[in-house]
């Protein structure tokens, strides 16, 4: 038995998010099962590196699995490829030591937000980018972002849903990119908490327009009060770049 | 009355191209002609450059409709965006003379035919890129668009629908772009037939696959005959990208 690491892209629009579910069949962890089951009839746990919401996209996910298999790697993946939806894609593949798991060995994670700050509309890229026009204070959006890395209880910044684990993260990096009416927001951290970017993000918007301060920031992080800080910004803006071993 | 010219983007994956038509509402001019008509509250008619095919895309169509209004050009443009559906939209805007005509005036058209000639699909470009993965001569193409540049009768790389009208066209310019994967074919003329970017892109790929012979080219284009040409490639990889006046 080989133990298969790939990297998947998907563009998130039409799914319920990577995260297999019992009420529905259309997440991008099922899909792949059903093609990997289907190829060798029987069935495959597709071992995915975290979860992603629904609606957010991936350039550079990463899975494993064990399969027997005569095919070489890259036979293999092309013949799950031929039989994937056109949105989804494994773009590289390896076999691993077989403890490899792509979860618990992850070490960190970079993940792109990227607006649209322009009053035209962005027709080809409409499915990526979040649309935000208003003018924003980029010195005041890049000091906020300063105060939010390194070690932080980031309670404040998570839709919660189980209370017990722990929400302390370490984000190492928040780069911004500027091009041709495109903001991009680059995030590398150890690990990022359910709805954590996109509420950063939401926050970042919210003191750029003057709505928040930067200064507000540490007191947010703090109060681990999730009304403190801004709103959540929507999926289709954020996609999973990176994942390091 | 002002005459106002207008650039206009679009996806043009589910329309049935630019051309207002008597059986379905579903083209491009017949949707930016229904938000400016209601609008103002009469018949508008958008006079565009030519068509494009269903399912070609736009970065640069450009058009013309004549209007009374009391908003600014900018203004005006803004408010046909928010009523167009996200996958058309007006670009720039600007009052041209009464007379401008954005058909009869065109001087020449630039096209691009976008391909994508790597074997892991391409998942977020994957509506703009025909994909093809066969291994390609990219010198028997180049030689063989040498060929094509001039004035020429490209009788047979037109799907005749009116065998009156005059097949004598020039091409001033075809180039090759490759990047990452994808070969981009730049396309500048002073007009093109109906399908004539997709027949010769079809005749390209079939000379970069050694089907045919670049030295093939001159005695198509002196046959007249549709049937020695290639194959008509899919529109989805072709975009109109500039209109010259």
């Amino acid at each position: 038995m080989k133990n298969y690491k790939i990297i998947i892209q998907y563009d998130g629009t039409r799914y319920n998010g990577w995260q297999k579910q019992h009420n529905t069949k259309n997440t991008i962890q099922a899909r792949l099962e059903l093609v990997l089951s289907k190829m060798v009839g029987r069935e495959i746990e597709v071992i995915g590196s975290g979860r992603t919401d629904a609606g957010v996209h991936a350039y550079g996910q990463v899975a494993n699995f064990h399969l027997n298999s005569n095919k070489t790697p890259i036979e293999l993946m092309n013949a799950v490829n031929q039989y994937l939806p056109d949105d989804i894609a494994i773009v590289d593949i390896s076999v691993v030591p077989e403890e490899f798991h792509s979860r618990f060995h992850a070490t960190a994670k970079k993940y792109v937000y990227r607006l649209w700050n322009k009053n035209i509309p962005n027709v080809f890229e409409r499915k990526y980018l979040f649309s935000y026009h208003k003018q924003l204070d980029m010195n005041a959006m890049k000091q906020a972002a300063q105060y939010l890395i390194g070690e932080h209880d980031f309670k404040a910044f998570c839709t919660n849903k189980r209370l017990k684990k722990s929400t302390v993260r370490t984000i190492y990096s928040i780069d911004f990119v500027e091009k041709e009416g495109e903001l991009q927001l680059w995030f590398y951290g150890n690990g990022f908490l359910y709805n954590m970017i996109r509420i950063i993000t939401g926050t970042l918007l919210e003191i750029g327009e003057g709505k928040k301060m930067a200064e507000d920031i540490p007191e947010i992080l703090i109060g681990k009060d999730r009304e403190k800080a801004g709103f959540t910004a929507p999926p289709h803006g954020l996609a999973l770049m990176e994942v390091d071993y």
